[in-house]
Order: structure tokens, then C-alpha cells, then sequence
């Protein structure tokens, strides 16, 4: 990466929400990139706070969830934790098709590396979540260890927090989602996906797979994984059998996994919009701070 | 009124978020005027809600607080208390200049009681929150109690929450504000307002600007007065001199009002933003519980 730029900052619940814009991010291909940032007032150079990653759904940018789930800062600001939620995808890679669709393209990088031309050049989300991303933070100066870190994030947003941890054992203390698409190979959104970024298509994408990377955890690892799920009972998106939560739940009961730290909750009534996540914000917050801070 | 519509609703905190639309408002002249309504789940036919009405500012409509300040429903949820959002002006009155300016015209329809053609056959905004909207709530059939309203709002919506509880004695329990426009009279926003809208320009304006009508509340009615203001020390607005509020201060800190009712706070680093609103909201909320509840 080169040419961090510190854009505005608001405060928040105590603490300061920063907008930052990468010039050019090396895993994005040269775009620039833009990420927003809540510090905890709490946080401090001896007493740097650990830091939980929020990635977002498709057709979102950086700023939908900083805008509708300020629920996040609030609990943040009472456990003393960093959030950081990057946007989508790359923007203006200037590929054919890209603007075409909501469910691929700009808005909808999957959180993935694309193998297939001619996105492979730009649309490698998953080493910038995992590698720039924390990169940019030190580059930032700001008071956060990044050593310590959790993930979590919203239906395709969800998928990228729950494969990026279960695909990098030891990266992160913990993932959380909230309407995640669990089962990609098995839906529309994540075939088109795979089909799309990836050479060998849907084959290549049960690397990214939640439930099968789950199912692939060895049996002595299965205590010490620690994911949070809430989905809404009348999430239209799972109806349509895009999350496939259910499926992800019949791996998770199998043997092996803590009861204490592998909880699937189907929330009645509830949606898949932000009003969702708003709700439950806090309770994924405060259940990060368990871990990012035992 | 004529003609209610539910257009959707959304789970959230455990109550309901509703969208309604009115087709044909008789306050606005006839045009169509879409509010949002969260109700409680305690709230039963038995046992009906109170309600606080939020009054957004320039430029928004009735979705930018509902979404951007969901704090204002979890407080609502766990007092049992109903939160109504209408629109901040008439929509498509079609009167040549309406939609030039951000802050007069549609999204700045500033509560008032327009008496300056061609503006006063739509633009009513006082008669509207005021009669239309409670009516609305009833004929929609929800389980609120509208005789039992306080009422709140932003910047504009300040204005509007502080003018009408202080022009209608009796009407509202209690009334807060963040970042509200004090004193419009002596203010760019508000100076252009009543000049657009008002036969009686400035001076007619007089009768809706709140420091004036504080300073004019009887001695002995000073005791019942209950108003909470918020507004940030780091607010671009209150430095360009467009609300105020130390002015409203200094006639509020005059005798005769109850130190337990009255109370304006300027937060340190605070700007005019939602993320002002969304922190400190539930702190309006429990403080109108005390005055709906008691």
C-alpha cells in the first residue's frame, strides 16, 4: 500500500469514528481504498485496544453499517474495542460488467481471491481484510493492537467473517455473523460469485465455504472454535435458501465443538435489514470481548 | 385525511417499526405525507404507549433519524414508549423554487404555519404534527395513548420540538433538542425561512422562535416547564451562530424555572452529525419516560 490519507472524524459514543482512504492498495491492484475506524476514548499508545473487524453485505460501502448500527460503538466504547469496517469490494477497476449487477462486481468482492482474468488483478479482498487492512491501522498511528482481532459482518459480510477466520487459524480470537451466507457452493449468490472471480468456479469456491471448512475443522481444533451467529425467522434471503444457517447449525451441533463458544441463534421476527443488526450489534460486541480481551 | 396506508414494517429492539402514508392531507393541502411509527412490544389495546415524537432537520425525511439513530427505539423498547418520525415538509407541492435550496422549501418545511402565497396552501407543518399526525396514529388502530406526547427533534427539528411545546401549553409533557435552532429570528436559516414563508416576515416569525416565547412563559408557569437540549461543542452550525443555544441558556437560567426540568448541555467534541443524535438519544428517551410514565 502507499498514501494513507486521514479523511474526517466524528466522535461517537465517547470515542472517534475516522474515515481513512488508502491511495493504492497492492492486494486491490493500485485502487485506492477506503475503510472507517472507531477508537475507543479508552484506547491509548500503553494501553492500545484490540480491534474487531466488521465486513458488510453486498451492495454496501464502508459507511452503511458506521451509519446504521452505531450500536457497534456503543458497546466498543463500553468494552474498550476498536472497530474496523472496510468496504466491499475494489471500486473503479474499470472491468467490463462491473457496475451491472448488485450481487457482483463492485459492491460484492465476496472477500475472496479472484483466480480468474480479468478480475484477478483487482478483486483480492481477502488478503486486503487480512494483510492491508491491519497494515493501514499501524501506518495510521492509532492506539490498536492488532494482534489482537476478531471479525465479524452481515450476510455476505457474514460469509467473508466466518471463511476468513475458519480458512487462517490463529489470525483471529473469535467471528461472529449476523445473516451470513453460510453454504456458498449451495446458493445463487455464492455460485454466481465463484463462477464469476474464480478458474475453477464453484469447485475452487468450497475453499471459501463456510460450512465444509467447519466440517473440516480437525476434531482436537473443534474446542477452540468460537463463532457467534444470530439470523432473523423472517429473512426473506434466507427463505430463498441464500444463508442456508440451518445447514451451517447441523455441522456445528456435531461433536467436538464447546457448547460455550459455538452458539446459532434464529431470531423471531426479525429481517435481514440493518434494524437487525442494530439489534444485535451490542450482544456480537460484548461476546468479541471475551476473547479479544481474556 | 384520507386514505392511511401501512407500507411495511421491521422488527427491531423487539417492537415494530411501521411506514405509513396519509394520500391526501388536508393540513398540507391536500398532498401525500408518509411518517414512521415505532411501537413497543408492551404496548397492548389495555394497555396503549405513549408517544414522542421526533422532528428531524434540513434536508431529511422521515427514514434518516429511523435509521441512522436506532438508539432512540432500543431506550423506546425498554420503557414502553412509542417513537413517531414524520416527514420535515410537504413533498411535491410543485410551487416554483421548491426544491432549489437545501434549507428552504421541500426537506425545510421549519413546523410552521406558512401564511405567504404561494406557500400557505401546503405548507403547514405545525397543524400537521400537531392534529394530522395524532389522528393518523388513531385511525391507524395502534396501541398508543396520544393524549400522553412529549416531543423531540433536531436542529430544525429542535426548532420545532421547542416552538410547538411552547406555543401549545398543555399539548406535549415535556420537550428536548439536539443541536436545536434556538432562536431563529436571529439566525440565516431561520431568517430565510419566515421571510419565504411568512406574510409578516421576521417579525411574524417572532411567534415561532423559542427563546423568545421561553423569555414569555408566565412566572408562575415556569415550574412546568420540562425541556432538555443537547447540542455539541464542536458543532460547525452553533459556530456560524444558527442555533443559539447559549442564548436560550441565558433565558432558561433566569428565574422562576425548575433546575429538575430544565437542563441544556453542551458536549465537548460533539458535532451536528446522526452520530450526536445516535449517542445521546437514549438519554432523551429515558428523560420524556419520566414525564409520559409519571
Amino acid at each position: 500500500m502507499s498514501g494513507l490519507e486521514r479523511k474526517n472524524s466524528n466522535k461517537v459514543f465517547d470515542g472517534i469514528l475516522y474515515k481513512y482512504t488508502i491511495k493504492s492498495s497492492s492486494a486491490l491492484g493500485g485502487l485506492p481504498a477506503s475503510f472507517n475506524v472507531f477508537v475507543p476514548i479508552t484506547a491509548s499508545t500503553s494501553k492500545p485496544a484490540p480491534v474487531l473487524i466488521y465486513l458488510s453485505g453486498l451492495t454496501c460501502t464502508e459507511d452503511n453499517a458506521t451509519q446504521k448500527a452505531p450500536t457497534l460503538f456503543e458497546a466498543a466504547s463500553k468494552e474498550g474495542i476498536a472497530i474496523v469496517l472496510p468496504d466491499t469490494s475494489p471500486r473503479g477497476a474499470k472491468i467490463e460488467g462491473e457496475d451491472e449487477s448488485y450481487d457482483f462486481g463492485s459492491g460484492a468482492g465476496f472477500y475472496l481471491k479472484a483466480t480468474k482474468e480479468p478480475w484477478s488483478k483487482h478483486y483480492n479482498m481477502e488478503e486486503y481484510v487480512l494483510k492491508e487492512l491491519p497494515q493501514a491501522l499501524k501506518v495510521a498511528g492509532l492506539p490498536l493492537d492488532v494482534s489482537r482481532r476478531s471479525i465479524t459482518g452481515h450476510s455476505m459480510g457474514g460469509h467473508g467473517a466466518l471463511s476468513l477466520y475458519l480458512r487462517n487459524p490463529g489470525v483471529f480470537r473469535s467471528s461472529s455473523a449476523f445473516s451470513p451466507i453460510c453454504n456458498p457452493t449451495q446458493c445463487n449468490w455464492g455460485k454466481k460469485a465463484f463462477e464469476g472471480y474464480l478458474q475453477g468456479g464453484v469447485k475452487e469456491g468450497e475453499a471459501y465455504d463456510s460450512m465444509l471448512l467447519l466440517a473440516q475443522v480437525p476434531i482436537d481444533k473443534r474446542k477452540d472454535v468460537n463463532i457467534l451467529i444470530d439470523s432473523g425467522l423472517a429473512d426473506n434471503f434466507a427463505k430463498e435458501g441464500q444463508l442456508r444457517v440451518e445447514e451451517f447449525a447441523k455441522v456445528a451441533m456435531s461433536n467436538g465443538f464447546d457448547a460455550d463458544r459455538i452458539s446459532i441463534r434464529l431470531q423471531d421476527g426479525y429481517d435481514h435489514s440493518y434494524y437487525f443488526i442494530a439489534t444485535f450489534a451490542a450482544e456480537h460486541v460484548h461476546w468479541h470481548a471475551k476473547f479479544l480481551k481474556g
